[in-house]
């Protein structure tokens, strides 16, 4: 049984350094998100290629030693991690980018991303002594957090908008969580939230706002790396919300080359965001290193309707010591994206990764990505627990002993 | 790169002999279904324990060697297969079962079992001339045929009941796929499916009405196997509608006799319906080989409304050979049990893995299930791809700006 090898936390503006087996949220120096160090040299001597080649089963705790649940028995594993990552060869002929990849994180537990970044906060807060948790969220989020306390037998309190997608809330109810809608976006949550964390003690698991969902984020990274045969892509195109899982992977390739296991050469990191809601692209193309809130967010993409983000800066540090960019695209390109996805064989995407397929498509058009590129777009989660794309036809009814073969035929050819 | 093994098609129940490399639909003797044959021999030079300790990736097609696509750039592989087998300790101490486990298919693409039916139907009928698609569908098989015809480039054809939820139908409709609905059951859907695959020529990939829906399913019995250490669990309980996967899973389990990697224990196979369409339950009680159609077929459970199965007497055999049973819950039995599964930390399942989850109970309360038995429950699909169970309440609403602490604990605290 192969264990972590956490050391200590440390804060990512601050330096500052931390035991790393008590429970913190922020770094108490500056309230930047903390994060979490591993013994590179211990985590070397068991998780080594040949190892992995025959860590089967497990899903993304196959990666244990640089994970930071330190008992193997408090390890809440439902599926999460081990996602295909597959050749997209359709819509890479459709958007003229032939060495197009998806990493498909919507066969999760609850469909999304999100599901790492949970089992990984809520093993290691449960196993440090949290009895009951607490997030705001756009909608993935608080279906991931509720079923992964319902697992954990601790109580779940979710805060969303209230225009929240239907199947998120139900998910949550149906776990057992206590679910609140604000009429407000998912920053009023936060501070809804971090109110009643205050007053109940119930450990606040908001995005940066903890060590931990950002390591379980990361095994997206690590596992990037092993199905590419310890190798990194030309470029990774992320949509980009509160930024943990690209600020999580670049975390994980500087890890696995601490590890021996990649050189020096990382991709250019791409953070993807809609016109309604870009303060990442506006701090990226303004060159500063915080980005300032986002007034009057709006798309369809919940996931990626976040006005601000606390790791902000450590974003935007990633993106730029890659080489690479960040670009929104506008509704409408994100709706056509996502038929473009079904069409070619990726099944019923979400809106987020619907702007990631769009954004591809523009760097293509404008040359930022070259047709020799080895592109890893992520899919984050599954469509079907959002409300439809606009204009999505009508099927015509028939009765059901209709047995005229032509008026059959001319109903089944469609509008 | 592994290869198929596959020798001849066989009538299940006249016995006669096909032609493997051509594209036949049923027995032309008998109108029943046709089932693969493949030469164990050779495949059990290369389908080995140790060969697949160490296939890591490629889902289902890891058990090549047991499937009917000849060459392997066939393979249509969207991530299907190699789902996650999870202990559910809550369930288990819920329903005193305390080896329950659960097989989670709602990892697939498309989110269900169904996935791995259409991703070996498409393949093979694709690879052996078939030009356009089409099937009757209760609503994952549609998607699940659209997005696996959408990647093979193939035109689709789904006709589905016109109450079907529309989660299906969008993603049916983004995968470019025809869609037609029809103002009855699955059962006439299938009657207007053969009339249009008759005048066009579309093959038509009814349930049991080709021989490869099945192959991909059986994909589900050689995982279980082998996740559980090349033995069978003393139980498998499945929601039963057309039966493929029980059926699959049956002729798995002979196949790795075959190969020497099983004996000849076998599982006590539960099939579960619901009260409102129990064809195959009423035959099991009666004693009859084949079920008659279930009149006014009525449940939520939209998979497992199937009035009449073609498949049914091979359900029947397998149910009666393996000493298992048949079992229909009531409709509200199942709607609890949906939230039962969401509290026990096994996220938001569909309604047929719920009505699977109460069948289990009532097995171990009759004293059918002992307290030993490990049983493995099939989670054939994803809940949110449903409309939600009746009685979900209505969450609270607070102002974006609330900060009445004690107004918002009591309002977390729930209704």
């Amino acid at each position: 049984m192969t264990l972590s090898t956490m050391t200590h936390l440390v804060g990512s503006l601050s330096g500052a350094v931390y035991d790393a087996d008590r429970l913190w949220r922020t770094d108490p120096v500056d309230g930047r998100p903390l994060q979490a160090r591993y013994d590179s040299q211990v985590a070397a001597r068991t998780l080594t290629k040949a190892a992995m080649a025959t860590r089967r089963t497990n899903g993304m705790w196959r990666w244990a030693e640089l994970l930071p649940v330190r008992s193997p028995g408090r390890r809440i594993y439902l599926g999460e991690g081990a996602t295909p990552l597959l050749s997209a060869p359709g819509a890479g002929r459709a958007l003229d980018v032939p060495r197009l990849m998806v990493k498909c994180e919507g066969g999760n537990p609850t469909g999304s991303f999100k599901a790492r970044g949970m089992a990984a906060a809520v093993s290691r807060a449960a196993e440090l002594g949290a009895s009951a948790f607490i997030a705001p969220s756009a909608g993935n989020a608080a279906g991931a957090l509720a079923t992964y306390g319902a697992a954990a037998g601790l109580p779940v309190t979710v805060v969303m908008p209230s225009d929240v997608p239907v199947a998120h809330r139900v998910e949550s109810i149906l776990a057992g969580a206590r679910v609140l809608l604000v009429d407000g976006l998912i920053s009023d949550c936060g501070l809804i939230a971090g109110r009643i964390a205050q007053a109940t003690g119930a450990f606040d698991v908001s995005t940066f706002k903890e060590p931990y969902r950002v390591e379980g984020k990361k095994t997206m990274g690590l596992e990037l790396a092993e199905d590419l045969g310890w190798r990194l892509p030309d470029v990774v195109v992320y949509p980009t919300g509160g930024g943990t899982g690209l600020v999580g992977m670049w975390k994980a390739f500087d890890e696995l080359q601490a590890l021996g296991l990649i050189g020096g050469e990382r991709p250019r990191m791409v953070g993807v965001q809609v016109a309604g809601c870009a303060p990442i692209v506006r701090a990226f193309t303004d060159g500063q290193r915080f980005a300032r809130p986002w007034e009057g967010a709006r798309t369809r993409a919940a996931g990626i309707r976040v006005p601000g983000a606390v790791g902000d800066f450590l974003i935007l540090d990633a993106l730029r010591a890659s080489g690479g960019t960040a670009i929104a695209v506008d509704e409408a390109e994100m709706d056509d994206a996502q038929g473009l996805a079904g069409r070619c064989g990726l099944g019923y995407v979400s809106p987020e990764t619907a702007a990631a397929l769009a954004a591809v498509g523009q760097l293509r058009s404008s040359g930022w990505l070259s047709r020799d590129d080895q592109v890893v777009m992520f899919d984050t989660g599954v469509g079907h627990k959002y409300p439809p794309p606009p204009d999505v036809p009508e099927p015509a009814v028939v009765a059901a002993d209709e047995d005229d073969v032509d008026r059959l035929l001319n109903l089944a050819a469609g509008p």
